[in-house]
């Protein structure tokens, strides 16, 4: 019962995501009008807390928060959802981190604009105030690796104090090609490894991306990659590659979030004790439904395996 | 000394500008990273209210404003430029009207993505309710122009009963292509129109513009034409078209609300009683050197003609 309230915490970015519907893609230097346009909390961490919540799972987002209007805004919205906000930061003087997103329901394309942003990383000192016992899962976001890495040590020692079954699962993401990321590879339980980072690496598959990069986690370890239509892989210590498809949706609506949907899915699984199979079809099935509607709020309704 | 207080009304938008600068277009699906960011109080009337406060000029906006996080960042921001703002109305249920802008710093290219946005025009009725006689010049960014016809009727009745120097200038700008839009031409003393409806109309110069539309205004107006790096045209009643060429700065940083600056410029001249000439000139200097800089701000310390 106790195991069952315990959280699942994500740390990493939330930003504000300005999404503008159009039917064509722009061309430079036009003006031209969205067919519609809306605000929506962003960031992978900040999604799938969304989406954690949205199947029914506690969660806590740990990050940065920027001042000024936008951050009444991103708290609203994560209050809307019920997850916990207490290890969040403010920082009143920083500006808010926005992307733009132009979404052309045409082609289902989705282009980002992503800014530099001057709000702080969370920090080893800020993580080493958290009280861990809360959880039992956490995420991260890979970003600040190197302070990620001895957050992931600080977990790892208060694992070893405990019996087994009561310990901390630690899953990293590693989704932007980004040298320093990479030192995040054999830190996780769970490595989410990205279809642009297997294919900076040369891999043209998801199964040959498992295969190449394995020797990069650590013993025991889940190596996990989602590969767009395809479907997701997944290897672990037993040296035999899972597979699920992809569930695309009748009509292709809107892809944003769908890799944080699919990560979310595939830690709920393994978070209650589904094996690595339920794991990745289940993670691949609500990622497939939430590409067919706006945003996330879908999810709830259609949930049911 | 008395008429010297009057002030100038802006009638139109004002919208939230998130500028994303960039040195390389974004290509369709991709992710990419700006330059910087920055959030810019915008719309016509609007950004014409800040230049003639940074001229020195005082003005008011009337417009309708959003609620939410948006409407504090854009009050606040009118506050600062000293903006009289009695005359907003605000519309809490309203999304924020925002437009994506991706200004490219290698082309100078500015690519706009507008809202189809719900907020509400200043209606007639609205307009009805303002007391006029603190007003010199009342300038309409052409929007709803079947209600803005009807604005310009009481402006006139307003005028009808006061001598010719406490008279009220009224100026329209017909920017955008439109043809609702038109129906202002014969209602403003001053008619600013953009090079983009001269060419939806077939000139080629703005000579052309002044020449083929001159014939839409009323008796007496002036008909004013800017043409980007060409500079600026205008005719009068006298029927001598009138040319200043373009003031372009050492290097083009940001032609954002270049218009609205030069519409400013003339406005400012015309209302202190300058000639056409000198209006057309100031005019296309304080918008050249606008180019040269992010924003409005440098224009206050650069105004010196």
């Amino acid at each position: 019962m106790e195991e069952q309230e315990k959280k699942i915490l994500c740390v990493g970015l939330v930003c504000l995501d300005i999404i503008n519907v159009v039917d064509k893609y722009p061309e430079e230097d036009t003006d031209s009008r969205c067919l519609s346009q809306r605000w929506q909390r962003g960031g992978n961490a900040s999604n799938s807390c969304t989406v954690l919540s949205l199947l029914g799972a506690p969660s806590a987002f740990m990050g940065a928060l920027c001042g000024g209007p936008v951050a009444d805004f991103i708290l609203e919205d994560f209050q809307k959802f019920h997850i916990d906000v207490s290890l969040m930061s403010e920082h009143a003087q920083c500006v808010p981190p926005t992307s733009v997103v132009i979404a052309n329901i045409t082609t289902g394309s989705r282009t980002i604009l992503h800014m530099n942003r001057n709000l702080p990383e969370v920090t080893a000192e800020d993580f080493s105030k958290v009280d861990l016992c809360q959880f039992k899962w956490i995420h991260f976001e890979g970003r600040n690796a190197e302070d990620q890495v001895k957050m992931i040590q600080q977990v790892g020692l208060h694992n070893s104090s405990l019996p087994q079954k009561q310990r901390i699962t630690v899953s990293v993401e590693v989704e932007k090609i980004r040298e320093p990321l990479y030192q995040l590879f054999p830190h996780g339980d769970v490595v989410f490894v990205s279809k642009d980072v297997a294919r900076h690496f040369g891999f043209l598959s998801a199964e040959a991306a498992l295969r190449g990069l394995y020797g990069r986690v650590r013993q025991g370890a889940v190596l996990i990659c989602a590969w767009g239509e395809k479907g997701a892989d997944a290897l672990g210590p037993d040296g035999s590659v899972v597979h699920s498809d992809a569930f695309p949706p009748e009509t292709l609506v809107d892809t944003l979030g769908a890799g944080d949907t699919f990560n979310s899915g595939v830690i709920l699984t393994l978070s209650n004790g589904g094996g690595l199979q339920d794991a990745l079809t289940f993670g691949c099935r609500v990622a497939g439904r939430k590409c067919g509607f706006h945003g996330y709020d879908g999810i709830a309704e259609n949930s049911a395996n």
